[in-house]
């Protein structure tokens, strides 16, 4: 045991706390970089951080304290803290475990999860658990142990009904805004639908990104409760109510390694369906050149995957596979994509059909999969709800719930003043029409941070074009973000004409 | 690209330079955790750090300069940074191929071992890198490639001389101070055998902890040079030479994860001995119930991989394995180890007998490999060498070199005041003298930092005693590392009598 004097550092890890010791004063008592050590401060309050040395700017009569700690423990300059080096968490034997390829316990996860939520599990050793599960895979056990331990040490939605329906899409197809449609649609059958999505990673827009454009997404677990009871459903951003921290936390070195253990992704996403008490679920798993699903194979083996998890929840799920292969709808961005879905609510003719068929064809499995509709007839109900005009009334229901304007008009919705046209070079058809180039694209001129960016579309794939057509238009609200869009659309070539 | 102020974090890194930047400016601007990011002084100077994200210690115009940062860019409070947001190295690529089980080329291994070097991995891909290595296991071409990437980044000596001797042992038991018998003999018949040693890591003292007691053991490679060349031999800290830079740089991951993946640990043994020049080298495995090796098996295997390594490298390289399970000498811990070695050079009775006859085997055997000794003659030869006083004028010769006093008697080596006589509390047999117990108690005692610390054997394993006879004697300089022992000895039971 130490008794240090405390140096104040203007920094926050926003990972597990960590204080740093001069090098010679940790050599000397044998403590290494990323040991713990317990940190107690004058009123016996104490806190585990993770060791870090410093050469030259602590002296051996001091401790660095970084912000989390000294928030934590209400410490300033000066002060004495006492520190005593303990062993690591018995997490980190488990996660050795793994590395030696063999199978974890229900107990030996659960403590994993508990300790990385806890803040308790540096990058480094939270790098081999990921680099572990990614390398020797997760077992079916193992993910359903994964995914309840989620769930357990996560926010959770207590709504009381005995249906509550989802929906996830396995992500990548700019433009892909069902979930706008199917919520509106499911919840005005007097269904429960409280839908929570992901902002934009790599995309021009997450579905929250576009709601946003119509309505606030985000709330606490209360104020989510009260207005799904209130109108049945909603759509708002999964993050602000931490339904799974663990994956939060896991995202922090997933993110960088770009590693994507299937396990931990099933379980990540089963996780959050399961934390808002999700019955039935139908999946969308779109195959494309550029999606992350690239073969029929791999979605046909995600689809048994979430079928078996799901049986071992007692859930039910119907998966789809779709085509990702080019954008959905004309417009990509949020107030663009928010057009579109108002447009189809509307019954407007501007509304893309690919979107509206997409949407309703996804709702028509779900309804059948809850038993609200007969096989076969699902597709016909909700087209119904949506000519009836159902489906944007109680659209307009969900965005005053969630504090928008319901009347607010497609055309209200403002696009970036600056603009750049790309036009046809050659006559001929469109035989590619790249969803990666134009998400960069979208992205560059500012999408979805700026609402009033992204790309509208005027032509699809294998469309006929003459020379000087218009294909897109690109916007943005910044000049200087033009000029990077001009250079990607010459360095990425979105489109080829033959 | 942005233009930020510097705010100046007084934290030094000590690995891959990092800048923090505002979360919401970069989320904003798509740049996340542990990207990394070009930073230009208005010189024109420019490096490569990690991002770190902070949520209220950096405003949106800031950017948070560590210290690795300010200092090579010469940066103070206020000046004016550019920054461009660049992708990963190539090597990170290479990483995931490992994580993929695919065989690494030489390229690839070379250049992951290079940006390790030079602190553009964060730590987190080299907790991937040595994941991967440790499950998917390094190929012997692999560990081939990763041996030579390791010497050609790091530092070298350059003898030119046609014999080099060396000697390696693969750690793990108290008191095993061979080396600074193997090298003055070596040396005394005119070979040249520049040895590097390490320090204690979790054992009572390291080869370079007890010659300290001796000499200095921190030299640069031209005064090691110089060294050599005068007497032949040394006997010295490798830490402070950087022979295996790149190695260093991963031990960094591979302690906290306790992950020594095979090849790893060749090529780190390995690279050492390429670097300085080694032509024939000699292997002590000790096996024992507490050592690194603790079966037959084991020693064998590596035995074998440490000759087919050899082979590629056209080096010669003799093994022994030997016994680890008991401490070797009578003394643990720095000055305790230095006064046994001196005994045995002096041919003093009080030298041990079991450090002699382990010393002057592994001694013959390197005289046999090298030729100098005909075969079964080399034993004899070491034994003469020492016997004649040639060894000890050797080593006084060594230790001037060396900056010490070449005329130190074991009697002048202080011990701690501080003592704890450990006896027998029945009358038996040692059935158990526990190799980690002893390096445990010797460590709590100061050892190594506290040179006069440690532990004197009194009696040995197998051998009878009475009631109330002294089986050990702990020694400290601090009155309060003697409750720690104390304690240690109640939990650790160093000694069973049968």
């Amino acid at each position: 045991m130490f008794k240090l004097t405390v140096k104040i550092i203007d920094v926050e890890t926003g990972a597990m706390p960590v204080i740093s010791l001069n090098e010679q004063f940790a050599k000397k008592n044998d403590v290494h970089k990323m040991d713990r050590i317990l940190v107690k401060n004058v009123k016996g309050k104490t806190l585990v951080a993770a060791v870090d040395t410093s050469e030259t700017m602590i002296e051996s009569h001091e401790v660095g304290v970084f912000e989390d700690v000294w928030k934590k423990l209400e410490l300033k300059e000066g002060d004495t803290v006492e520190l005593t080096p303990i062993g690591k968490p018995l997490s980190t034997k488990f996660i050795r475990k793994k590395m030696d390829n063999e199978e974890l316990f229900r107990d030996e996860i659960h403590q994993i999860i508990k300790d990385i939520v806890e803040d308790r599990l540096t990058d480094v050793e939270m790098a081999a658990f990921v680099s572990a599960s990614y390398m020797a895979g997760l077992s079916l056990q193992e993910t359903e142990y994964l995914t309840k331990s989620i769930v357990e040490t996560g926010g959770r939605l207590n709504l009381k009904k005995k249906l509550i329906l989802d929906k996830h899409c396995i992500g990548g197809v700019p433009g892909n805004r069902t979930t706008m449609l199917i919520v509106p649609t499911i919840t005005s059958l007097g269904l429960t639908m409280p839908k929570t999505s992901s902002r934009a990673i790599t995309s021009p827009a997450g579905t929250a990104d576009t709601m946003e454009a119509l309505a606030n997404v985000s709330f606490s677990i209360e104020e989510l409760t009260t207005i799904v009871n209130k109108v049945g459903g909603c759509i708002v951003w999964g993050g602000a109510i931490n339904l799974a921290a663990a994956d939060d936390k896991l995202i922090r070195v997933r993110h960088p390694l770009a590693l994507d253990p299937e396990g931990m992704m099933l379980a990540s996403i089963m996780a959050k369906k399961m934390a808002v008490g999700a019955t039935h679920i139908i999946f969308d798993l779109p195959i494309g050149e550029e999606s992350k699903l690239r073969y029929l194979g791999e979605a046909r083996h995600l689809e048994r995957e979430f079928k078996k998890l799901a049986e071992r929840f007692k859930m039910n799920v119907d998966t789809v596979i779709t085509d990702g292969n080019e954008p959905i709808g004309w417009g990509i961005g949020p107030n663009l994509e928010a057009r579109d879905v108002l447009w189809v609510l509307r019954n407007d003719k501007r509304g893309p059909m690919d979107l509206r068929a997409k949407a309703t064809m996804l709702t028509g499995k779900l309804l059948e999969l809850c038993g609200k509709a007969r096989e076969g007839d699902g597709i016909a109900m909700a087209e119904n709800q949506i000519k009836k005009g159902n489906s944007y009334r109680q659209m307009q229901r969900i965005i005053e719930a969630q504090g928008g304007d319901p009347n607010i008009k497609p055309e209200d919705l403002p696009l970036g003043e600056y603009t750049v046209d790309y036009v046809a070079e050659k006559k001929g058809k469109i035989v590619t029409l790249s969803n990666s180039a134009i998400a960069k694209i979208a992205r560059a001129a500012g999408s979805p941070v700026d609402k009033e960016a992204g790309i509208l579309l005027s032509k699809r794939y294998d469309q006929p074009v003459k020379i000087g057509e218009k294909i897109f238009t690109v916007y943005s609200r910044s000049e200087r973000n033009i000029d990077r869009v001009m250079q990607l659309i010459n360095e990425l070539n979105p489109i080829v004409i033959k």
